[in-house]
């Protein structure tokens, strides 16, 4: 059965519905966790109540954080693109930019357009040298658990760079968490299964399960990404987002005549029609997301932020 | 005035001219290296002949690489754009992509089109946290030494990915050294007089100095970095490459129609006329790099790494 970790500022715990027991280890970063097994299966004895702890990202920084780009057919065609040729892709993220699963997100103040994008993140359980050799029956021994992020976008930022990285990586740009889900092979298994939903301030955004919408799962991306980059334990992945972020891509006729204009040009007329898109974040906004099957058997808890304007 | 750090597998060495003297340190990585500058500072004794040393990348791994997108005006014309308009613009790179100066640069065999970029790479010496403030009077406080770098890029994996990260990223992709050339802020100053040169098998294809080429200077460039980007001593900044790729843009007429076609449509044909390049490197090219002002003051050393097709 899959376990669940939450974290505090000062201890790791395991929690049971809506009781929490801390963990007795000497862990300080995710990926020492992740090695002291024993001491999560062990945790037992007092235990407390879930909704008095302060929870903060089961995921410790600094690690790596990777992520894939445009990686749900109906994220790909909002975005204007074709499923069937888009390249598996990543880019990276700073972890200075995690923060904790009830934190806020805070737009910088040079940043216009602030969008949102939940997914799935990989946590790494085990180092993974390029070269690493990756298989349905190994991926469970790199792959050690599931955690709720959010891939907060400065779109203003994101297209004119054409790079994600920086757009992607302010501080407190990926929320993760609450809950750090250790799964055995058979849980992973169930991957496909997984519902991501979204909501800002109650309006549901976002609602896909990754059967049938995921193009690069788990296995496929990890076969590629061992080919350049290095992982240790505790590192993340992000997998994708599905449709529903407040940006989308402009209709065919109007991407044809701005392609034929300095990019300059081109992204000055496209972001003066972006101010009437209300679905960008404003400040005051609440972004819940929330990812588990729909039997609830894996559950990897709600995160809930307020958006402030610095 | 400055100092030349290189690196063998078993030692750290200060080089004089055509010899060098060992090191007296228990420094592992180059951040700790840095952080023992009195043990730099102390090296004398026996030296040997430089010739005879086995050197390897000055920078250990793994450390963060991040790097400036199109950073030169001649490079920024050269792929079409407008230096006038262009985004400071950052990716990242994996530091498994890390090779030695001298060792073979490995295209994979997924990859087509392999490219050169000679860039010079800051050295960062101190823990410098998100927010940190960046001057002109404390810059050299922060980038403790520079080192010629050479950003090997797969341009078929590149533009279709349109983020750079993988594309960069491959083992051998980042050649490092060999002089980890360390600079008070007097001869930091001196960055603009700095010019870059590789050359392909014996054909100069880059030749150009930093002043009036390069549009942000590390000051700019850090100040932006730290918004997002904690750094630590000994992570590495690529600050960008001139004029003279194998990779060009097409022309505006041609890429214009391009704009018009769906963009795996318009890759197949782009990567078809460049089947025709002969630029791009070959097995068994010879490339070298160097980065050094014209009165020899700073000089960053040369490399030497042949290509090799796996």
């Amino acid at each position: 059965m899959s376990t669940s970790v939450i974290r505090t500022s000062d201890a790791w715990w395991v929690k049971n519905a809506d009781r929490a027991t801390k963990i007795d280890t000497t862990a300080v970063t995710t990926g020492e966790l992740l090695a002291d097994r024993a001491a999560i299966t062990a945790a037992s004895g007092d235990s407390v109540a879930v909704d008095g702890l302060d929870l903060i990202s089961p995921v410790t920084r600094p690690c790596r954080v990777v992520a894939q780009m445009t990686n749900f057919e109906s994220h790909v065609r909002d975005s204007g693109m074709d499923p069937k040729t888009i390249p598996l892709t990543f880019f990276r993220k700073s972890s200075a930019s995690i923060s904790g699963p009830f934190d806020d997100i805070v737009k910088p103040a040079h940043v216009r357009f602030l969008d949102y994008e939940v997914e799935i993140g990989l946590v790494i359980g085990r180092d993974m040298p390029v070269g690493t050799v990756l298989t349905d029956a190994n991926l469970g021994d790199y792959v050690a658990a599931l955690v709720i992020t959010n891939d907060v976008s400065a779109r203003d930022i994101q297209l004119p760079q054409t790079q994600f990285y920086e757009a992607k990586s302010y501080p407190t740009f990926t929320p993760v968490g609450p809950e750090l889900v250790l799964l055995d092979a058979t849980e992973l298994a169930r991957f496909g299964d997984l519902r991501l939903t979204l909501s800002v301030s109650g309006d549901e955004r976002q609602n896909s399960v990754v059967e049938g919408d995921m193009i690069f799962r788990p296995l496929a991306a990890l076969q590629s990404l061992t080919r350049f980059q290095d992982l240790a334990a505790g590192d993340l992945v992000l997998t994708g987002t599905p449709a529903g972020t407040a940006l989308k891509a402009p209709p065919k006729p109007i991407e044809m005549i701005g392609a034929l204009l300095p990019p300059a040009v081109k992204w000055k007329a496209f972001f003066k029609r972006q101010a009437g898109n209300q679905k960008y974040l404003q400040h005051g906004d609440v972004v819940e997301a929330t990812v588990a099957t729909d039997d609830g058997v894996i559950d990897l808890g709600a995160q809930r932020m307020k958006v402030v304007y610095a």
